[in-house]
């Protein structure tokens, strides 16, 4: 069993939840989309967020899901999701995700925390909840949770808590959050794991502000390897170049709402998954959304094909 | 097995869930508690609602407790809330709370909806999920799901689904609310059953506007009772008279936050549950809040009296 | 000029701004009011808050009410509701209202912040714009304003800013609050005037847990005079008296929406004001409210008669 | 005077407000601002939106830059964003800046508004108080406003308002909305000016759906114009090649918060405005983000070469 810790660093896919065309959920693209995912250069893989179609899932298809991942992964590390607005279901999903191997959970802040100190406390009672054994990925993501957790916050929460090894970063604008948390580390605080979301959208910056990598699910994979790789090798300007290469799509794959069928839509042309089916509530590509999507996948292989 | 319909009337008691001082379940709790509320002339129950700590229970908790009030209802109907953020879990909670003898569940909005189309895009939504055979209360509570339906759009829901039987009104303000909802079935409109909550603070004003009865908490039951009762005879100003007597108190604990613990302290030391103590997040009282309680449980008494 | 400061007591009526049927300004209403509530034995008054429908005046009329109250109220302290989206618009007409002689102002804050941090940088960009001669009134009223300002961050204001010298209070649940800002000064901390709001429907509790007074605005202010009156004297149990007697109205009038409505409907008919109307958007009471309205009242006159 | 209709297309870029380093407002700038908008191609402006931090103006600067604003835009059509959080100070700038020559003011939905008829009654609200001879373009933009305004109800609005010309479309996901608004005028709905925001990001896809052109500050102009333009002329393909160019700090300087501060670097970098101070609140960029910006400028100017 791999556990993620507060060095971990690299790409952790965002994998999206395979379902048939009649919403069941569809084991055979788990595998193949698990496949998809390393063969494209991912380092792990984070399961059951908020682009996995979680709230979705029954319990027991949640933990379906988890074991059907970790055992196609190999002992590559596998994350899974666990939000919930009770921390009663976050426990119980944890110890049972733990026990089939997960590397770690992860947990966003429910949408009515408001003050600093709603917050402190709720991660304080998250890891009494847990335990101190298990890693815990705090998901730092306001434009959907309403929760703002400044800078000086989850500096208190990673002083108290050794547990919470690793930052999904995904506050927007968020670049001087990771210049900020690497600073106070500089200065004798203990080092904290930054992966970064938002699509990647930020990426390289992200990365030169002192990431440690992506946790994001764009349908190209290969873009947050390629960037992450070239940015660990000081190549900034080639990461660059990868970047805008993939960027009109990643910008259109990065709104909300429909964002996801988009990247079902990519992930199930790419072979990925057999289908782009959301479980409802969740619709599909329409005509004009199709033909902007196949557009830019157009451009972006002329692109890509001058780096070849 | 007892479903409620659009006839339904009477007080629906909002259980608390009781807990021991160390945070299991209080099975003979639940079972005294059980008796209380229909010793002061509850019709039913509704159980795992917002101040119910349904958040706090695992899965299995909550089909238990639900198993052990049905079991001690000996026949009364027993509603239980079923929200959750996926349609998922709100179908599997449903089909076992039913299975068990439920008499409907009740479903509050997630927080996340916004206009119109989506509010009933949702309800419709979980009707297909539930089926058409399983008695829906539509949970109408702005204050905590920061989701205002209008009556209009309660219209729109109520005649497109029969299944939803019961409005738990608790809009805030909301007497208009009830009189244009009359209003709209005086016009030919399907009746739909209207159970009042908020902690009963409008209850006698609700009652004359033409509410069926109230579904909320407060630690003293029979004042719901005693209004409905009075109400339903045409005793409005002895209806005002017992509430005036228990208003004070009610305004106390219908403080959002720590109305709970008040409620609990109040159940306790009336004996219907051995411990007033909260799962975490959740503290109880405090010296000068006790000191305040009390001074209004000491004033109500004498009230009371006068009415004997 | 009186200025308000932080040793400031009593009750500062939180006054309507009364228009004529057609929408006008009404002066005389004005000078009626004014009396009226000082009459009743008002210490102070506050103008253009919320409850003064603030945002339908222009600024030409704001300068105008404020004028026509300060010049009524004799020497009386008028504080002025400044709260605007942007600093430039609250110093603008501090200056004005303050050269006018104003006792001070009151700032709410904007709906936007959400850290600590935010809400502690927008007070010092407050004090920074108005000066350190100004006194303010810090309003807390996080269940319109939507945010939440914590004891410790409250504590930090008032530690930076000594032109800060008045807490509006209307936190919900807010009793515990007051405690803790006084135990705080009895550690040391400056002391700072505390004023309750909420329409004063916790207002004995208010007083006993510390409060300086009230500053709302039910239509009957004599309750806030008495109740206040009563426990400064140490005559806590008549002063839950006193406030028993109006809650059932105190009640029905702090509904959001309607309040406003209902405030001014009882004020025009007790002669305070000539007109009940609102300025759009904002609409009158109907028959049914009316009828729920004067039930109250004739209830409440009996029930004071037995005082007398 | 010109007045903007519901057939007015093209470019309206959204103008910075110019401050000196000490905060007071650069007339200077003014005409130096506009003259480099109008050279890059505008075909007009739009003013004390946003981006140009008009909260942070009091009312006589307002009508200050609106009167120097269209002065030097020599009968080039000049818009006036009059969001405030009541209708008069609505009334009363609209009055004042029209008077001035203004082509028409903009109206956002004040963050309260929650079900279709509050929002539909607020539009109502805002014709009626300025009259039905002032062009008005309502603004949708859900990120910022925090209301949610469906197609229906907009469809509802533009049915019922004549005088509700344009729509600034930034609703995010909003492609499918100009679909949607585009087939109910083919269906026989009034035409409505539709010009799009969100800087841009989304610019090509929104004129092939069917927009009219922009609204929006990118810092370089010209980006809107050539993608408007060439999409115009049908060149989607050259569009999307102008855009791409763009796109990498188009993506930068639409970040929340720190954007107004990237724009305001570069358009000083540029020589529009002398100074790139906000007023407080309103930080600068640090020299890490100076160095992303010149990064992206310096890339970006690559890029454009090949086309010359």
């Amino acid at each position: 069993m791999t556990l993620i810790n507060s060095s971990t660093k690299g790409v952790f896919v965002i994998a999206v939840t395979p379902f048939t065309d009649n919403g069941a959920l569809d084991h055979g693209s788990i595998d193949r989309m698990v496949d998809f995912y390393y063969d494209k250069g991912a380092d792990g893989l984070t399961i059951l967020g908020m682009m996995g179609e979680a709230p979705k899932l029954t319990q027991a298809e949640s933990i379906d899901v988890t074991r059907r991942t970790i055992a196609r992964s190999a002992g590559k590390p596998v994350i899974v999701g666990v939000s919930a607005p009770g921390l009663a279901a976050i426990g119980e999903l944890t110890k049972a995700v733990m026990d089939l191997g997960a590397a770690g959970v992860m947990v966003a802040p429910p949408s009515n925390l408001r003050t600093d100190d709603q917050i402190i406390a709720y991660y304080r009672n998250v890891v009494e909840t847990l335990g101190t054994d298990v890693p815990v990925v705090l998901q730092d993501f306001p434009l959907v949770t309403n929760v703002q957790i400044s800078t000086r916050v989850l500096g208190h929460i990673f002083e108290a808590h050794d547990s919470i090894v690793m930052l999904k970063h995904e506050d927007w604008p968020g670049l001087q959050k990771i210049t900020e948390l690497r600073e106070a580390e500089a200065k004798g605080r203990r080092r904290t794991s930054i992966l970064c979301g938002n699509a990647g959208v930020f990426l390289p910056e992200e990365m030169r502000r002192g990431a440690d990598g992506a946790m994001t699910g764009f349908a190209y994979p290969e873009m947050m390897v390629d960037v992450v790789r070239l940015s660990n090798e000081g190549q900034f300007e080639t990461a660059l170049d990868h970047f805008d290469a993939y960027l009109p799509l990643v910008r259109y794959e990065q709104q909300p709402g429909i964002g996801l069928a988009v990247r079902k839509y990519v992930l199930a042309k790419r072979g990925a998954i057999a289908s782009a089916a959301q479980r409802k509530p969740g619709a599909g590509l329409n005509a004009a959304a199709i033909a902007e999507v196949e557009t830019l996948i157009r451009r972006q292989e002329a692109r890509l094909a001058t780096f070849r």
